[in-house]
Protein backbone atom coordinates (compact mmCIF):
# COMPACT_ATOMS: atom_id res chain seq x y z
CA UNK A 1 0.00 0.00 0.00
CA UNK A 2 1.92 3.27 -1.04
CA UNK A 3 1.92 6.16 1.12
CA UNK A 4 -0.50 8.35 -0.52
CA UNK A 5 -3.08 5.92 0.35
CA UNK A 6 -2.37 4.97 3.93
CA UNK A 7 -2.57 8.67 4.67
CA UNK A 8 -5.89 8.90 3.34
CA UNK A 9 -7.26 5.81 5.01
CA UNK A 10 -5.65 7.21 8.60
CA UNK A 11 -7.47 10.66 7.69
CA UNK A 12 -10.91 9.15 7.37
CA UNK A 13 -10.01 7.51 10.84
CA UNK A 14 -9.55 10.23 12.67
CA UNK A 15 -12.41 12.07 10.93
CA UNK A 16 -14.87 8.82 11.97
CA UNK A 17 -13.31 8.76 15.51
CA UNK A 18 -13.43 12.93 16.19
CA UNK A 19 -16.82 12.89 14.28
CA UNK A 20 -16.53 16.91 13.90
CA UNK A 21 -15.32 18.50 10.06
CA UNK A 22 -12.01 18.00 9.97
CA UNK A 23 -11.10 18.33 6.10
CA UNK A 24 -8.27 17.45 3.89
CA UNK A 25 -6.25 20.26 2.63
CA UNK A 26 -5.41 21.26 -1.26
CA UNK A 27 -2.18 23.42 -1.21
CA UNK A 28 -2.10 25.37 -4.32
CA UNK A 29 1.33 26.37 -6.25
CA UNK A 30 1.14 28.81 -8.83
CA UNK A 31 -0.37 27.69 -11.67
CA UNK A 32 -2.17 28.66 -14.69
CA UNK A 33 -5.74 28.72 -16.87
CA UNK A 34 -5.90 29.29 -20.25
CA UNK A 35 -8.76 30.33 -22.72
CA UNK A 36 -8.91 28.62 -26.11
CA UNK A 37 -8.20 31.86 -27.95
CA UNK A 38 -4.76 32.24 -25.77
CA UNK A 39 -4.03 27.70 -26.13
CA UNK A 40 -3.85 29.01 -29.95
CA UNK A 41 -1.88 31.85 -29.82
CA UNK A 42 0.29 30.31 -27.71
CA UNK A 43 0.37 26.85 -28.78
CA UNK A 44 -0.99 26.91 -32.12
CA UNK A 45 -4.32 26.33 -33.39
CA UNK A 46 -6.62 23.73 -31.66
CA UNK A 47 -3.58 22.34 -29.73
CA UNK A 48 -4.50 19.78 -27.16
CA UNK A 49 -2.54 19.70 -23.78
CA UNK A 50 -1.26 16.52 -22.22
CA UNK A 51 -2.50 15.89 -18.98
CA UNK A 52 -0.02 14.09 -16.62
CA UNK A 53 -2.36 14.34 -13.06
CA UNK A 54 -5.80 14.47 -12.43
CA UNK A 55 -6.28 17.35 -9.77
CA UNK A 56 -10.38 17.06 -9.56
CA UNK A 57 -12.55 15.20 -11.36
CA UNK A 58 -12.45 16.50 -14.77
CA UNK A 59 -9.47 18.80 -13.62
CA UNK A 60 -5.77 17.97 -14.45
CA UNK A 61 -2.12 19.08 -14.56
CA UNK A 62 -0.83 19.13 -17.87
CA UNK A 63 2.94 18.39 -18.90
CA UNK A 64 3.45 21.99 -20.79
CA UNK A 65 4.66 24.98 -18.67
CA UNK A 66 4.71 28.51 -19.51
CA UNK A 67 6.68 31.13 -18.04
CA UNK A 68 5.17 34.10 -16.64
CA UNK A 69 6.78 37.18 -16.09
CA UNK A 70 6.42 41.02 -15.02
CA UNK A 71 8.57 44.22 -14.07
CA UNK A 72 10.42 42.97 -11.30
CA UNK A 73 11.03 39.08 -11.89
CA UNK A 74 9.90 35.88 -13.77
CA UNK A 75 8.61 32.10 -12.97
CA UNK A 76 10.08 30.27 -15.80
CA UNK A 77 8.29 26.94 -15.28
CA UNK A 78 4.09 27.60 -14.21
CA UNK A 79 1.78 24.49 -14.82
CA UNK A 80 -0.73 25.18 -16.96
CA UNK A 81 -4.00 23.11 -15.55
CA UNK A 82 -6.42 21.73 -18.29
CA UNK A 83 -8.95 21.69 -19.99
CA UNK A 84 -9.12 25.42 -20.67
CA UNK A 85 -11.84 27.89 -19.58
CA UNK A 86 -13.54 30.90 -20.50
CA UNK A 87 -10.95 33.30 -19.32
CA UNK A 88 -7.16 32.91 -19.04
CA UNK A 89 -6.34 33.46 -15.47
CA UNK A 90 -3.04 32.93 -13.46
CA UNK A 91 -3.26 32.01 -9.96
CA UNK A 92 -0.28 33.56 -7.63
CA UNK A 93 0.19 34.14 -4.05
CA UNK A 94 1.26 37.22 -2.43
CA UNK A 95 4.46 36.59 -1.76
CA UNK A 96 4.84 35.92 -5.68
CA UNK A 97 3.27 39.20 -6.55
CA UNK A 98 5.95 41.16 -4.94
CA UNK A 99 8.35 38.66 -6.53
CA UNK A 100 7.15 39.53 -9.70
CA UNK A 101 6.65 43.18 -9.43
CA UNK A 102 2.56 42.78 -10.07
CA UNK A 103 -0.14 44.48 -7.68
CA UNK A 104 -2.37 41.77 -7.30
CA UNK A 105 -6.28 41.44 -5.63
CA UNK A 106 -6.94 39.15 -2.82
CA UNK A 107 -10.61 38.16 -5.83
CA UNK A 108 -12.54 34.42 -5.94
CA UNK A 109 -11.75 32.47 -8.85
CA UNK A 110 -13.09 33.60 -11.49
CA UNK A 111 -13.62 37.22 -10.80
CA UNK A 112 -10.46 39.27 -12.68
CA UNK A 113 -11.65 42.35 -11.32
CA UNK A 114 -8.55 45.01 -11.40
CA UNK A 115 -6.44 41.69 -11.87
CA UNK A 116 -2.64 42.16 -12.54
CA UNK A 117 -0.94 42.23 -15.42
CA UNK A 118 1.55 39.27 -16.65
CA UNK A 119 3.35 38.35 -19.79
CA UNK A 120 2.97 34.51 -20.85
CA UNK A 121 5.27 32.92 -22.84
CA UNK A 122 5.58 29.22 -24.40
CA UNK A 123 9.19 28.99 -23.71
CA UNK A 124 9.76 26.11 -26.68
CA UNK A 125 8.75 28.64 -29.32
CA UNK A 126 9.05 31.76 -27.69
CA UNK A 127 5.07 32.96 -28.43
CA UNK A 128 3.77 35.36 -25.51
CA UNK A 129 1.06 37.44 -24.56
CA UNK A 130 0.25 40.16 -22.15
CA UNK A 131 -2.59 39.73 -19.86
CA UNK A 132 -4.73 41.24 -17.07
CA UNK A 133 -5.57 38.00 -15.57
CA UNK A 134 -3.39 37.70 -12.30
CA UNK A 135 -5.12 37.23 -8.92
CA UNK A 136 -4.38 35.97 -5.72
CA UNK A 137 -7.11 33.37 -5.25
CA UNK A 138 -9.12 33.64 -2.21
CA UNK A 139 -9.19 30.44 0.04
CA UNK A 140 -12.48 28.78 0.11
CA UNK A 141 -13.74 25.25 1.13
CA UNK A 142 -15.47 22.80 -1.03
CA UNK A 143 -18.01 20.16 0.51
CA UNK A 144 -20.34 17.40 -0.82
CA UNK A 145 -24.02 18.06 0.06
CA UNK A 146 -23.57 14.80 2.39
CA UNK A 147 -20.85 16.47 4.40
CA UNK A 148 -22.43 19.73 4.69
CA UNK A 149 -25.64 18.40 5.77
CA UNK A 150 -24.02 16.07 8.49
CA UNK A 151 -22.33 19.12 10.10
CA UNK A 152 -25.32 21.38 9.37
CA UNK A 153 -23.11 23.91 7.47
CA UNK A 154 -24.40 25.30 4.36
CA UNK A 155 -23.38 26.67 0.70
CA UNK A 156 -21.79 30.67 0.57
CA UNK A 157 -21.68 30.41 5.03
CA UNK A 158 -18.07 32.15 6.23
CA UNK A 159 -16.54 29.93 8.53
CA UNK A 160 -13.05 29.26 10.49
CA UNK A 161 -10.58 27.39 9.57
CA UNK A 162 -7.96 25.66 12.59
CA UNK A 163 -4.87 24.15 12.19
CA UNK A 164 -2.67 22.47 15.02
CA UNK A 165 0.49 22.16 13.67
CA UNK A 166 2.79 22.15 16.75
CA UNK A 167 4.66 26.01 17.17
CA UNK A 168 2.21 27.37 14.37
CA UNK A 169 -0.87 26.91 15.27
CA UNK A 170 -3.41 29.61 13.71
CA UNK A 171 -7.40 30.07 12.35
CA UNK A 172 -8.19 31.45 9.42
CA UNK A 173 -11.11 33.28 9.73
CA UNK A 174 -14.40 35.00 7.15
CA UNK A 175 -13.38 31.49 5.06
CA UNK A 176 -16.50 31.11 2.32
CA UNK A 177 -17.94 27.39 1.93
CA UNK A 178 -19.57 26.24 -1.16
CA UNK A 179 -21.18 23.47 -1.28
CA UNK A 180 -21.94 21.35 -4.48
CA UNK A 181 -22.43 17.32 -6.02
CA UNK A 182 -19.74 18.62 -8.45
CA UNK A 183 -16.87 18.93 -5.90
CA UNK A 184 -15.26 16.37 -3.98
CA UNK A 185 -14.50 17.69 -0.03
CA UNK A 186 -11.54 20.10 0.54
CA UNK A 187 -9.95 23.28 1.73
CA UNK A 188 -7.94 25.12 -0.86
CA UNK A 189 -5.13 26.95 0.24
CA UNK A 190 -1.67 29.09 -1.33
CA UNK A 191 1.47 28.79 0.03
CA UNK A 192 1.89 31.66 1.49
CA UNK A 193 -1.17 30.27 3.37
CA UNK A 194 0.26 26.52 3.94
CA UNK A 195 3.06 28.07 4.91
CA UNK A 196 2.18 30.49 7.88
CA UNK A 197 0.97 27.41 9.38
CA UNK A 198 3.31 24.71 8.10
CA UNK A 199 0.57 22.81 6.45
CA UNK A 200 1.24 20.26 4.02
CA UNK A 201 -0.90 19.02 1.27
CA UNK A 202 -3.28 16.18 2.37
CA UNK A 203 -3.17 17.77 5.78
CA UNK A 204 -6.65 18.16 8.21
CA UNK A 205 -8.36 21.74 8.92
CA UNK A 206 -11.03 21.62 11.47
CA UNK A 207 -14.38 23.52 10.25
CA UNK A 208 -15.57 26.35 13.02
CA UNK A 209 -18.99 27.30 12.35
CA UNK A 210 -19.87 30.18 14.39
CA UNK A 211 -18.43 33.01 15.78
CA UNK A 212 -15.63 31.65 17.91
CA UNK A 213 -13.23 34.25 15.84
CA UNK B 1 5.87 65.20 8.37
CA UNK B 2 6.97 62.08 6.42
CA UNK B 3 4.50 59.42 5.94
CA UNK B 4 6.23 56.29 8.16
CA UNK B 5 5.89 59.34 11.17
CA UNK B 6 2.29 60.07 10.64
CA UNK B 7 1.60 56.43 10.42
CA UNK B 8 3.01 56.15 13.66
CA UNK B 9 0.90 58.65 15.37
CA UNK B 10 -2.53 57.20 13.75
CA UNK B 11 -1.49 53.96 15.35
CA UNK B 12 -1.03 55.67 19.12
CA UNK B 13 -4.21 57.22 18.40
CA UNK B 14 -6.14 53.86 17.59
CA UNK B 15 -4.35 52.06 20.40
CA UNK B 16 -5.44 54.94 22.80
CA UNK B 17 -8.98 55.22 21.53
CA UNK B 18 -9.43 51.35 21.48
CA UNK B 19 -7.42 50.72 25.11
CA UNK B 20 -6.97 47.69 23.70
CA UNK B 21 -3.62 45.72 22.69
CA UNK B 22 -2.98 46.45 19.47
CA UNK B 23 0.93 46.45 18.64
CA UNK B 24 2.96 47.11 15.47
CA UNK B 25 4.07 44.22 13.25
CA UNK B 26 7.49 43.95 11.83
CA UNK B 27 7.66 41.70 9.03
CA UNK B 28 10.76 39.66 8.40
CA UNK B 29 12.74 39.20 5.10
CA UNK B 30 14.86 36.46 4.98
CA UNK B 31 18.34 37.99 6.38
CA UNK B 32 21.28 36.65 8.27
CA UNK B 33 23.59 37.32 11.74
CA UNK B 34 27.20 36.38 11.47
CA UNK B 35 29.59 35.29 13.87
CA UNK B 36 32.78 37.86 14.29
CA UNK B 37 34.88 34.61 13.05
CA UNK B 38 32.28 33.79 10.02
CA UNK B 39 32.56 37.50 9.24
CA UNK B 40 36.22 37.20 9.19
CA UNK B 41 36.04 34.77 6.65
CA UNK B 42 33.85 36.00 4.46
CA UNK B 43 35.01 39.69 4.34
CA UNK B 44 38.69 39.50 6.19
CA UNK B 45 40.02 40.01 9.84
CA UNK B 46 37.92 42.90 11.90
CA UNK B 47 36.15 43.90 9.05
CA UNK B 48 33.30 46.43 10.06
CA UNK B 49 29.88 46.56 8.68
CA UNK B 50 28.06 49.73 7.23
CA UNK B 51 25.04 50.34 8.88
CA UNK B 52 22.53 51.57 6.82
CA UNK B 53 19.57 51.70 8.69
CA UNK B 54 18.52 51.12 12.68
CA UNK B 55 16.09 48.11 12.71
CA UNK B 56 15.93 48.25 16.64
CA UNK B 57 17.91 49.79 19.36
CA UNK B 58 20.97 48.58 18.78
CA UNK B 59 20.61 46.19 15.51
CA UNK B 60 20.95 47.84 12.24
CA UNK B 61 20.63 46.46 8.59
CA UNK B 62 24.13 46.90 7.19
CA UNK B 63 25.22 47.59 3.43
CA UNK B 64 26.83 44.38 3.03
CA UNK B 65 24.74 41.45 1.34
CA UNK B 66 25.46 37.99 0.96
CA UNK B 67 24.60 35.07 -1.23
CA UNK B 68 22.71 32.21 0.40
CA UNK B 69 22.14 28.74 -1.27
CA UNK B 70 21.07 25.37 -1.14
CA UNK B 71 20.74 22.09 -3.34
CA UNK B 72 17.53 23.69 -4.94
CA UNK B 73 18.29 27.08 -5.14
CA UNK B 74 20.37 30.55 -4.25
CA UNK B 75 19.55 34.05 -2.73
CA UNK B 76 22.02 36.57 -4.12
CA UNK B 77 21.20 38.86 -1.92
CA UNK B 78 20.80 38.56 1.20
CA UNK B 79 20.74 41.37 4.00
CA UNK B 80 23.59 41.00 6.78
CA UNK B 81 22.02 42.40 9.88
CA UNK B 82 24.42 43.92 12.67
CA UNK B 83 26.32 43.85 14.91
CA UNK B 84 28.14 40.47 15.17
CA UNK B 85 26.18 37.62 17.04
CA UNK B 86 27.79 34.85 19.27
CA UNK B 87 26.63 32.57 16.42
CA UNK B 88 25.86 32.79 13.01
CA UNK B 89 21.91 32.46 12.08
CA UNK B 90 20.74 32.70 8.50
CA UNK B 91 16.76 33.27 9.11
CA UNK B 92 14.37 32.58 6.30
CA UNK B 93 10.71 31.69 5.62
CA UNK B 94 9.12 28.02 4.91
CA UNK B 95 8.65 29.05 1.47
CA UNK B 96 12.15 29.93 1.14
CA UNK B 97 13.31 26.38 2.76
CA UNK B 98 11.33 25.18 -0.16
CA UNK B 99 12.94 27.41 -2.70
CA UNK B 100 16.48 26.22 -1.20
CA UNK B 101 15.78 22.79 -1.10
CA UNK B 102 16.76 22.84 3.22
CA UNK B 103 14.33 21.88 5.10
CA UNK B 104 14.47 23.98 8.03
CA UNK B 105 13.26 23.44 11.52
CA UNK B 106 10.67 25.98 13.55
CA UNK B 107 12.95 27.38 16.33
CA UNK B 108 12.81 30.43 18.76
CA UNK B 109 15.41 32.74 17.57
CA UNK B 110 18.83 31.59 19.25
CA UNK B 111 18.10 28.20 18.91
CA UNK B 112 20.32 26.46 16.11
CA UNK B 113 19.35 22.91 17.13
CA UNK B 114 18.63 20.82 13.91
CA UNK B 115 19.30 24.22 11.69
CA UNK B 116 19.68 23.21 8.11
CA UNK B 117 22.75 23.75 6.14
CA UNK B 118 23.90 26.18 4.01
CA UNK B 119 26.60 28.05 1.83
CA UNK B 120 27.00 31.36 2.75
CA UNK B 121 29.50 33.15 0.27
CA UNK B 122 30.34 36.73 -0.29
CA UNK B 123 29.62 37.95 -3.84
CA UNK B 124 32.46 40.25 -4.42
CA UNK B 125 35.22 38.16 -3.32
CA UNK B 126 34.08 34.84 -3.50
CA UNK B 127 34.71 33.53 -0.09
CA UNK B 128 32.17 31.12 0.99
CA UNK B 129 31.52 28.97 4.07
CA UNK B 130 29.05 26.26 4.72
CA UNK B 131 27.06 26.11 8.18
CA UNK B 132 24.47 24.66 10.43
CA UNK B 133 22.58 28.01 10.68
CA UNK B 134 19.67 27.84 8.54
CA UNK B 135 16.33 28.36 11.05
CA UNK B 136 12.27 29.74 10.55
CA UNK B 137 12.38 31.94 13.19
CA UNK B 138 9.46 31.39 15.36
CA UNK B 139 6.41 34.56 15.42
CA UNK B 140 6.75 36.21 18.99
CA UNK B 141 5.27 39.31 20.38
CA UNK B 142 8.24 41.80 22.58
CA UNK B 143 6.66 44.22 24.70
CA UNK B 144 7.85 46.93 27.37
CA UNK B 145 7.46 46.31 30.54
CA UNK B 146 4.80 49.39 30.92
CA UNK B 147 2.38 48.31 28.42
CA UNK B 148 2.60 44.27 29.53
CA UNK B 149 1.43 46.03 32.92
CA UNK B 150 -1.25 48.17 31.67
CA UNK B 151 -3.09 44.84 29.65
CA UNK B 152 -2.19 42.36 32.48
CA UNK B 153 0.00 40.66 30.48
CA UNK B 154 3.17 38.59 31.49
CA UNK B 155 7.11 37.21 30.15
CA UNK B 156 6.79 33.78 28.56
CA UNK B 157 2.56 34.09 27.97
CA UNK B 158 1.11 32.32 25.50
CA UNK B 159 -1.25 34.99 23.57
CA UNK B 160 -2.90 35.02 20.33
CA UNK B 161 -2.61 37.46 17.42
CA UNK B 162 -5.50 38.56 15.41
CA UNK B 163 -5.60 40.57 11.99
CA UNK B 164 -8.54 42.19 10.89
CA UNK B 165 -7.45 42.46 7.18
CA UNK B 166 -10.23 42.19 4.73
CA UNK B 167 -10.72 38.78 3.27
CA UNK B 168 -7.50 37.87 4.49
CA UNK B 169 -8.67 37.91 8.54
CA UNK B 170 -6.94 35.76 10.93
CA UNK B 171 -5.68 34.21 13.92
CA UNK B 172 -2.39 33.48 14.73
CA UNK B 173 -2.24 31.26 18.02
CA UNK B 174 0.25 29.77 20.69
CA UNK B 175 2.43 33.01 20.09
CA UNK B 176 5.10 33.65 22.66
CA UNK B 177 5.29 37.20 24.25
CA UNK B 178 8.57 38.49 25.82
CA UNK B 179 8.93 41.43 27.64
CA UNK B 180 11.85 43.34 28.62
CA UNK B 181 12.99 47.05 28.77
CA UNK B 182 15.46 46.18 26.22
CA UNK B 183 12.43 46.34 23.82
CA UNK B 184 10.27 47.96 21.38
CA UNK B 185 6.39 46.89 21.71
CA UNK B 186 6.59 45.03 18.44
CA UNK B 187 5.03 41.62 16.85
CA UNK B 188 7.68 39.99 14.73
CA UNK B 189 6.42 37.55 11.47
CA UNK B 190 7.99 36.10 8.83
CA UNK B 191 7.16 36.47 4.99
CA UNK B 192 4.79 33.61 5.15
CA UNK B 193 2.49 34.49 7.82
CA UNK B 194 2.44 38.09 7.13
CA UNK B 195 1.32 37.44 3.19
CA UNK B 196 -1.04 34.60 4.69
CA UNK B 197 -3.11 37.88 6.49
CA UNK B 198 -2.12 40.37 4.09
CA UNK B 199 -0.03 41.57 6.65
CA UNK B 200 2.43 44.63 5.87
CA UNK B 201 5.28 46.38 7.96
CA UNK B 202 3.80 48.63 10.55
CA UNK B 203 0.34 47.21 10.42
CA UNK B 204 -1.79 46.83 14.05
CA UNK B 205 -2.56 43.02 15.66
CA UNK B 206 -4.44 42.62 18.12
CA UNK B 207 -3.27 40.62 21.50
CA UNK B 208 -5.66 38.41 22.77
CA UNK B 209 -4.93 36.47 25.78
CA UNK B 210 -6.77 33.69 27.28
CA UNK B 211 -8.31 30.83 25.42
CA UNK B 212 -10.36 32.85 22.55
CA UNK B 213 -8.78 30.69 20.62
Amino acid sequence: MDRERLKRIVVDVIREMEDAPFITTGVSNRHIHLSRADMDALYGPAYQLTPVKELQPGQYASKETVAVSGPKGKFSSVRILGPVRGLTQFELSLSDTFALGVPCPVNESGNLSGAGRVRIENPASGAAIERDCAIVAMRHVHLRPETAGKYGLKDKQLVSLEYSTKGRRLVFADVLLRVSEKFVDEIHLDTDEANAGAIKNGDLGLIIAGDRV
